[in-house]
C-alpha cells in the first residue's frame, strides 16, 4: 500500500526533546527517547502545491495563504453542503481540512457526518445565575455518540485505517469507548473495549455492543483495565484509542474553529474546557497557535475547569507561574466523588500539554465544587439545554472565575459542552425527585387539584 | 396583547367539514362541528406583503414568489448562518419559515437551534442488508431532546406562548414528554407530565426532571394517564403537548424540505417514514403537497411502516384502495410486544391524515417484524450509526417493500430516523450480550488469548 502521506509533509514530533516520528508507523505515542508525549506537526508551506486551485479558479502562492483565503474557503464549504458529500462539506471537522490533517486523501477519510454542532447563547436562567459576561455553549454533545469525542474520533479512524491498523482498542466506560467503535465500524476496523467485570452499567456497555465492538471484561479494577490497555499497546502493538494518541487532538482543534467561524473570525475572550485528561486545552491552545500563524487575531484565553473532587492541575493563581514552576509543584492526586465521572482523573495524560497551554494562552485554571456543577447542569435544563456534570464543571468554572476577576464583566466566553446530558440522566433525575408528586387515585378532580386548576 | 397573527392569514381547517377555528384560541384540537382532526391552513397569497424584500435588496411581486424565489432565500439563510442568531438562520425548521408558520413575528419564536441534522449515505452493511436501493437516513436524533419531536416542539411551544398559554400538559412515557418539557422551559411556560406510577424507568423520566417539568404520578396504566389528560384539555382546558396539537405537524415538514434542499431540490422517489400516531406521515404529505403549490416536482411516494405487533394501518396492497374502503375497514386492534414501544399504537390519532398522505402520495404502507426491525438497528450499529428500533421498522419496511416490488430497484430512499439510538441502549445491548467475554484473570497473556494476538 502506497503510504497516505509521508513525513515531510505529517509528523509526530514530541514536546520535550523534539525528536520526531512517523504518524503512520508509531503504535505506542510516547517518545522513546525520554518518555514525552507527541505533538502532530504539518508542513503548511507546501499547502498551496496540495491544495491546487479553489472553486473560483484562482491560483493561490505560498504568499496569498493568508487569514482571507481560509476564511473565503471554509465558508464556501459550508454554504456549499446542501450539493456535496464530500467530507469537507458533510462534516464539521473535515470543514477545516487544510488545518488539521491537509495531506491525508479525501478518499481516506471515515466520516459519521459528525461535527455541525449549534454554538446557542445562554438561556435566561443561566445568564443570570453566571453573572455579566456574554455567554455561549457549543453543543459538542449533538454528535453521532454523543460526546466531543466524535471531533477527534472522526481523524484518528481515519488515520488508523490509513496506517493499515486492523484493530483499535480502549480502556474506557464512557465516551472513549463509544466513539472508538462508533468509528471503528465506520472504517471497518475491529475494537475492542476493556472493563471491569460487574462495575459498568448496562447504559455504559451500549453503546460499544451497538456497534459491534467486542467487550472483555476482567475481575478486577478499572485501573486495571487501563493497565492491561497499556500493555497489549507496548507488548503487543495494539493500537490505542485513548488519549495518548494525538490525532485525536487534531481533530478536535475544530472546536476552536467552528467558534471562530460562527463569529465572523473574531474569536471570543474566553474559551471554558472541562479538564479530565487533558485533550481539550490541548487542542483549544494548539488550534490558538495554529490560527494566530495564519494571520488571525486570536487573543483568546483558556479556562480549564475541574471538579473539587478531582483537580490535580489547580493550583493558587497569581498570574505570575511559570510552566517549571507549574510542573514541578504538580503531583497526582486521589480522587474523590463527583457526578462528573468523565472528568474523574487524579494524574491526566495530557498534562504538560495542558500546563503548555494555559499559559501560552495567559489564560487560568478553575474549579467547581461539586454543588455548583450540579447547579450548573439544573440551571441548564431549565433553559431547555439537556448538558453532562462535566459541562456543568466548566459553567461553574466561569462564574468561579468571574467572581475572582479572572474574567472581566462583559467579556465574551465560549463554554465547550463535552456531552448530552442523555447519558447521565439517571443521576440528574436522581437529584430532581421532589418534583414527582404521586396522586392518590386517577380522577381528573384528584390531579386538577395537584395543578392548581 | 395584540395577536401574533389573525385568522386570515393562518387558520385551523377541519380536515372533514371544512369548520375553520383560530389557532390562538383553540384548545381543544378536534372540530366542535363533527370531531375531526384539524389543519394549519395559510394564506400564502399575502406573503410577498409581508416579506419585503429578499436580502438582495429585490423586491418580489405575488407572480415572482415562485420556485427560484424560495430556493435562493433559503439557500442564503442556510450559507448565512455564521453571522446571524436569527431563528431562521440557527434553526434548521425556521429556515424554512415562510411554509411553516409565515406570520409568527420572529420575535415570538421559541427555539434550541434545533434541526439541522445529517443526511447520511446508507453504510456498507446496511446497504447490503436492504437491497438494491439508492439509501440514506435522516437522522433526526441528532436534536436537542434526541428525538424528531423538536422538529414540532419549536413550533408548537412558540404557538403556545403566542397564544399566552400559561401550562402544557401530555401523558408520554419518552420523547414527547422530553420535548414538551425542553422546549416549555425554554419558553418560559410550565409543564406537567402525567404518568403511570411505577411503569416507568429512570431514563424515561429522567429528561422530564431534567427541563423542570412536573411530573405527576397515577395509580393506574398508561391509558389511565392519556384518559385523564384528554380530560383536562376538554374540561379544564389544558393545552395539550400531544399529537393531536397540529402546530407539531407544522415544524415536521421540515424533514421533507431540508431533504429536499439537501439533494438541490431533487425529491427523493420514497420517503420511509416509521408509523406510530402517525404525524410523520401527516407532515411528509402536507409539505409535499405545500412543495407541489409552489412549483416544485415532488413525486415523492410516501411508504408508512409500521411493527407487526401494532399495525392497525396495514392491509393487503393491490396499489388500487379508496380512502373510502380503508377507512371503512380500519379498526383499532390490541397491540403486541415490540422493541418499538413509540410506536406500540392500536389506534393512531392522526390515522385520517395517514390514510390521506399515502394514497395523495400514491404511497403504501409496510410492516417490519420484530426480528427485523431489531436486525435493522443492528446493522446501522455495525456502520457507525446508533438508531432507533422505530427507525429499525423504516428500514425493514423498505427491504420489504423492495422485495415484494413496491419499491424498484435503483430508486432513492430517504429513511427517516427518528430518535437516537441512545434513549434506547439498555434494550439493544440486551440481545448483544454474547459479545461480552469474560476474561478469567487480570493478565495480559490471558487477554492477548482472547484477541487471538
Amino acid at each position: 500500500m502506497e503510504k497516505a502521506f509521508t513525513m515531510d509533509q505529517t509528523w509526530l514530533q514530541c514536546m520535550n526533546c523534539g525528536h520526531r516520528a512517523d504518524l503512520l508507523e508509531e503504535r505506542k505515542f510516547r517518545c522513546p527517547e525520554c518518555g514525552g508525549l507527541y505533538d502532530i506537526e504539518h508542513n503548511f508551506k507546501r499547502l498551496p502545491v496540495d491544495l491546487g486551485d479553489d472553486s473560483s479558479g484562482r491560483k493561490w502562492s505560498f504568499k496569498s495563504l493568508s487569514s482571507r483565503y481560509f476564511r473565503e474557503l471554509f465558508q464556501a464549504r459550508a454554504g456549499g453542503a446542501f450539493n456535496s458529500f464530500k467530507p469537507e462539506c458533510v462534516s464539521g471537522i473535515w470543514r477545516y481540512k487544510e488545518w488539521i490533517m491537509p495531506y491525508l486523501p479525501e478518499g481516506q477519510i471515515v466520516t459519521l457526518h459528525e461535527g455541525n454542532v449549534p454554538i446557542v447563547p445562554a438561556g435566561k436562567n443561566l445568564q443570570a445565575w453566571v453573572g455579566d459576561v456574554e455567554l455561549y455553549i457549543i453543543m459538542e454533545g449533538m454528535t453521532p455518540t454523543g460526546s466531543f469525542k466524535d471531533f477527534g474520533g472522526t481523524v484518528m479512524m481515519s488515520i488508523a485505517k490509513a496506517a493499515g491498523i486492523k484493530a483499535v482498542c480502549c480502556a474506557s466506560t464512557g465516551d472513549t469507548s463509544a466513539m472508538a467503535a462508533a468509528y471503528a465500524a465506520a472504517a471497518g476496523l475491529a475494537c475492542v473495549v476493556i472493563l471491569p467485570r460487574g462495575k459498568v452499567t448496562p447504559v455504559q456497555l451500549a453503546q460499544p455492543l451497538v456497534h459491534g465492538a467486542r467487550v472483555i471484561t476482567l475481575p478486577g479494577s478499572f485501573d486495571d483495565c487501563m493497565r492491561v490497555m497499556q500493555e497489549l499497546v507496548r507488548e503487543y502493538g495494539i493500537y490505542p484509542a485513548n488519549s495518548l494518541n494525538p490525532s485525536r487532538i487534531e481533530g478536535h482543534q475544530a472546536t476552536v474553529f467552528q467558534i471562530a467561524q460562527r463569529f465572523n473570525w473574531n474569536l471570543p475572550d474566553w474559551i471554558s474546557v472541562p479538564v479530565g485528561n487533558g485533550s481539550n486545552c490541548s487542542s483549544v491552545g494548539k488550534a490558538l497557535r495554529l490560527m494566530k500563524k495564519f494571520g488571525f487575531q486570536a487573543p483568546t484565553k483558556i479556562l480549564g475547569c475541574q471538579s473539587t473532587a478531582a483537580d490535580p492541575l489547580s493550583f493558587p493563581w497569581f498570574g505570575g507561574i511559570t510552566l517549571e514552576k507549574w510542573k514541578a509543584d504538580y503531583s497526582p492526586i486521589k480522587v474523590g466523588e463527583t457526578s462528573a465521572t468523565a472528568a474523574r482523573i487524579g494524574d491526566p495524560v495530557s498534562r504538560d500539554k495542558v500546563m503548555r497551554e494555559i499559559l501560552a494562552s495567559h489564560g487560568a485554571m478553575q474549579t467547581a465544587a461539586e454543588r455548583e456543577l450540579n447547579e450548573a447542569v439544573a440551571i441548564c435544563g431549565k433553559d431547555g439545554h439537556n448538558v453532562c456534570p462535566q459541562t456543568g464543571m466548566a459553567l461553574a468554572g466561569v462564574r468561579n472565575a468571574l467572581k475572582c476577576g479572572q474574567i472581566k464583566a462583559g467579556e465574551r466566553v465560549i463554554v465547550v459542552s463535552t456531552a448530552t446530558g442523555l447519558k447521565f440522566g439517571e443521576s440528574a433525575a436522581a437529584n430532581l425527585k421532589s418534583n414527582i408528586i404521586n396522586a392518590t387515585d386517577c380522577k381528573i378532580s384528584t390531579v386538577a387539584k395537584i395543578m392548581e386548576l
